[in-house]
């Protein structure tokens, strides 16, 4: 199975698939190599590990730059971050095309404008028309370059403090438009807003859920209320940011490295990451020469 | 003062100053805020942060893009790992060129043969010829952009297994060539090397080391040898790898992130990160209206 | 002078500057090696030339690539076409962060509506509200990283059918925010419209035009006019499609090389045009075994 | 057929296939445009087009963005310069992964040193040894992602002043690597050397040749002498040089650009070239409201 064919059947089976965030390529091999089926590209968290705000700062195609060495260093599919579209359906066409190129599985794309902001400040949650966001999820469809790239409409009608109403009516017209998937975010510490958009939906596509705000939902809930994927959407950074302030404080106060050894992984776990093995196998076959130096 | 002219000081200066390692913006960030003087922007680590070898599998326009980031968001001055120059001396003089346009302060660049092979792996490790590594530090001297920008040359003359003698002669005819330091690496699990290396130079550019094999050295021996900088050169890479391992490894097992918070930086760690306040005053300044949406 | 001194000197001098377009390094060193003091780098013809089309295909951070070419490769100020900022005010500052790196000497923003739409083309041509424009221009000018490097707010007024009170009334808002010039462009085949700007106008910013649809208007009118800068914003790239167009026709024809050498450079024009006698001299300075082999 | 397998059938057929240089996606589409079926990505004329010198000062991504812009413009298969593969055996694998994903069909190898010099200066032309050259062949065959990519293999015998033997002796061992095909080489200004070549080789590998210096060659004598490909090598460039200096001289005398507009193509052609029609359709499709502004 391609990796555009792995995500479509992670979306459309009838368990609960979990995907874990990756800023970078080292994290994207943690989530895989964990066990994890799919990662999830955060635009916040690839964003903030650039020193950048999740605002539209970088370019797309900076963005693409980094998925595509996540999507080379690993095996499963991805799933990207990829906001708004960056601009309106062509700019969403031109993303698409290159994300294919990338090896990435498949894009997340949500209907507020551009440039966004992200979904848990409280200001600038405006929505794009539907029918905007709708040509937009058409060109998106017409435009992939491989009959299984995902495209996932996420709808941020609970953000921008509209009910649900509008939620159902926009999550209608994108699957009516092609989307693969239904994102719908909510930004409540309960699950409730999220718990009514399911009891209602009784669409076909399958439907993807961020609990970041609503971390305490039991998980058996998911599966009861018929959610396809749940991203943990930004975790692994948030541990890498406590776990590197931490260790810079130590080295910073006892001006040693010593002692450390039991907080940070070994040399050798950086070169078996990289599979740094494979490289000596490829220089044996290629230029065995050059290793006798 | 400029970054480099921040460098040129630590450099020079009679006091040891501690270099921590980052891989990408974020954790540059995190070793300006914890207090430190000075980033080294590590080859090895920000390879493997992009699923890469140390070896030149990234080309080095590639890591130019990751150091700008980098540099964009911090103060304080990045010495970057050059490695070899990633060719002959005019691709030295592209890289010192490209180096002042995204804000570091000085390049260290190593005496071994393109593409390198990382200082740790047990082959590969010969050296270059002194007058073409010779060559090379004029080279970058020549080409750098602001007069304060700082070449370090590294040699490996112990790496490669060569001893004393060499290592000071090239060191000495790398001071000649121009080089604002020395730094002289060892692989050994004491700094037996470095202790003889020091002990008989007595030529006037500053020295470097990377204590990552021989951490165990105490602190007040640096100072005693009278060495200039001290990098800690992998070590928020390998805190963080070890974190992230640890958070993926629990909510894979958890199909939960409830009661992880104390593990992790909260949103807001990543909202301040990026200054998104800066954001909001700018938004107050340039386009109020937006906020009220 | 530094390039943005240059630029900053032909804006407000006396006389009229005219600057050509280039949209590659290649044409950029033919402008400067003709004489013309000043190059325009065209978003049309830059994208033209990658293949895309003038709606903002391109990432602002691909087109900074080719800038930052064309501004290695000479010494002259280039001024660079910066569509709308790409976006809203936040935009415009990594934008105008990004170009002084890039070495370029000025930015031009016009008052459209990201993406934008060719102005040569009958459709999509409204514009920005004037408050978010003059926000634009003020982020723009507070984020430049040198003194002098020029911001030039371009009105579309004309363009988008408004006439030419509107157009008055954004130049002297723009000029207030603190640009550095203002372009008013227009798509007449005579010079009227850009004549009667020319009469009212008695703001002190300095006055840029691009007679490209009333390229007939007898060059001493612009001097009348009091015209600062004038573009020929797109004609080396015209006349390089119109040469290779006749040349392959010939080639595929002929199926031969032969007998064209009137009709093309030679090599050795290549070689001079990128200086490859400066690379043989550091070659003896940096290395000179090597070119004994 | 896909462009790698357009490419191989090109090179297999019995019939001789002449390819026309291209150095940005506007001279690839000349090349289509006029009925050739093949065009050649010279590394030349795309570093001087961009400011630089053939020896490897743009890195090999720097080369791969412009051939991605190629690629995407065009229907017909692009062969691209990969002049010694940027390093050793693992360098070529970076790159053959590279190029798949930016769409090209083949890569040109040659078996000079990395940094290489043009073929057509008179210095630093010393050879790789087979066995590292085979070694690369054989990691660039082993890593291609599509099963028709193509890998041509270019000695450089001739050009560093070996004879005919050495030549034969590197090419039987190319195609023994795995080589699609043998580029053989020669600054003659005769065909001479190629012909003797083409007479004694009797490998099953198509040959492929670069006339520049011998281009008083009737063309009848490549189909005699069993040539698969002949490259027209930096012809378009020339020919857009020597164009954009002549009317630049012109505009800069005159200071107007009337009176030109035979000697440029015309705005349209700009727009056809890049399909602004397809745009226009795209955009009644999806978002027609759009247009009305």
């Amino acid at each position: 199975m391609t990796k555009a064919q792995q995500l479509k059947h992670l979306l459309n089976n009838d368990e609960v698939t979990y995907a874990l965030e990756a800023h970078h390529a080292a994290s994207a091999l943690i989530v895989e190599k964990t066990g994890f089926k799919m990662i999830w590209a955060s635009g916040l968290t690839l964003s903030a590990a650039l020193g950048h705000r999740d605002c539209n700062e970088l370019s797309w195609t900076n963005l693409c730059d980094q998925f595509e060495y996540m999507a080379d260093a690993t095996n499963i599919p991805i799933l990207v971050d990829g906001d708004t579209g960056f601009g309106n359906f062509n700019n969403v066409r031109m993303l698409v095309r290159k994300l294919g190129k990338c090896g990435v599985a498949g894009v997340c794309l949500e209907d507020k404008i551009f440039p966004k902001t992200n979904s848990f400040l409280p200001y600038n949650q405006s929505l794009s028309s539907i029918e905007e966001f709708v040509g937009k999820i058409q060109a998106a469809k017409d435009s992939q370059t491989t009959p299984d790239f995902c495209v996932v409409a996420r709808t941020e009608a609970f953000i921008s403090g509209q009910g649900l109403e509008e939620a159902l009516k926009r999550a209608y017209a994108y699957q009516e438009a092609g989307a693969d998937a239904i994102l719908v975010h909510s930004k409540k510490s309960t699950i409730e807003e999220i718990e009514s958009f399911c009891k209602c939906w009784n669409g076909s596509a399958p439907l993807v859920i961020v609990p970041t705000k609503y971390a305490s939902t039991p998980s058996d809930t998911y599966q009861k209320l018929g959610i396809s994927v749940v991203l943990w959407a930004n975790h692994l950074f948030r541990a890498s940011l406590i776990a590197m302030r931490d260790i810079a404080g130590r080295i910073f106060r006892e001006q040693s490295v010593h002692g450390i050894d039991s907080q940070i992984a070994s040399l050798n776990d950086i070169f078996e990451l990289v599979d740094e093995n494979e490289l000596k196998r490829a220089e044996q076959k290629y230029f065995p020469l050059n290793l006798n130096v």
